[in-house]
């Protein structure tokens, strides 16, 4: 019987890719993604085209304004860095307990459903090292979502947050979305687009993207502002 | 040295209690509401009405519609039930994963604001039955917390829920809020008021707080659609 599952969806390469592996996996995926203030809206509009490509049985779009609470390049006014992958701080791109938000959402949403199954991209390899990417993090928070919910206190199953791509590294995820279809042309992981929409190849996301590319000997369909042979 | 803390706030009686507490408890409250789609907006009038009298230096808002994932009476079209406290199930006014969501946000903010300290008034004792209004989530999303987020990771310090009401009943609750000045017709309670805002005296939000005062021995000066006598 297939089930269903929450999978947190942003339109980036790898909430895509996770995706594709719910579906894969037999599941049914009901895609969450967030307008949360993020500079980057593109990803929205790409997530919003890709979904029902994708196979996803529903997409909802959650409105939460973060910048209420501010403390991220992402969602403020601070200049999102460049060519700086490698430094060992994490990052002012990094948005304060974004993931621990989102999840709580789909929480709230798979029990609706009367699902225990979620799926969040996750990479805790080649990351920007984020503390929410990490497997001890979601490990935490599966605790926790046995206790926070009803359908967990009555009993009726155990949430589990599935992270397929937790230990793949850039390049296995880019040869793995490719074998899965995935259309890149419809996902988007530029920080810093400039106003036609193109990634700008130098923020974080783009620089992971890139090797993930070369990694996997791929050409990256999307458009950049820069010639990539510039990198 | 005065310490910030993050409180949650949302114009109910317990809410406002747990906030004139972190004030009591030396430590300056930063309230964080949320405008979820609730049915009682009249709730979030009050709120901010009553932050700035009651010592917040800053009040916040979010807006965060729940009515997108649904499955609550709270935020949807099912009716809240009447005069049902007693009954041993949890009540159709749950909103799945409510509190997660509004700690996590809360967590977001408070690692922004640089401080480990948050507040949240839920109470186990004279209570609803909902999942996270229980200690043993609350201890749970702390040990979560610690591995979500930046300032967790990098051991500048350790989240600490405070959850001053936890256990009390719903008369000391009154008989605390009265001792620290809490302004009662500031507050409110009501799961389904009626058009002028009045509580409707049966559901059982009205019902706990109704119960409340009257183990306090005090009158509660908030308008009812209908006599309290006839209760």
């Amino acid at each position: 019987m297939t089930k269903k599952a929450v999978v947190l969806y942003s339109g980036g390469l790898d909430s895509t890719t996770c995706l594709a592996v719910a579906r894969r996996d037999g599941f049914q995926p009901y895609a969450l993604s967030f307008r949360y203030g993020q500079r980057h809206g593109v990803e929205l509009e790409k997530a919003v085209a890709n979904a029902p490509l994708s196979g996803a049985v529903e997409h909802r779009i959650v409105d939460l304004d973060l910048r209420a609470i501010g403390g991220s390049a992402l969602t403020g006014d601070l200049n999102v860095p460049k060519n700086r992958l490698g430094d060992k701080i994490i990052p002012v791109t990094y948005v304060p307990a974004r993931n621990t938000i989102f999840l709580a959402v789909a929480l709230g949403w798979a029990e609706v459903l009367g699902t225990f199954d979620l799926f969040i991209g996750v990479n805790a390899v080649d990351y920007s090292g984020y503390p929410d990417c990490r497997p001890e993090f979601i490990a935490a928070f599966e605790r926790m979502a046995a206790l926070a919910t009803r359908a967990g206190v009555e009993g009726k199953g155990r949430y589990r947050i599935h992270t397929p791509l937790i230990d793949l590294s850039k390049g296995e995820i880019v040869r793995l979305a490719a074998d899965l279809g995935v259309d890149f042309t419809l996902t988007h992981s530029c920080y810093d687009p400039d106003p036609q929409g193109r990634a700008c190849a130098a923020c974080d996301s783009c620089l992971l993207r890139l090797k993930g590319f070369r990694e996997a000997g791929l050409q990256d369909p999307i458009c950049y502002a820069e010639h990539k042979e510039t990198l």
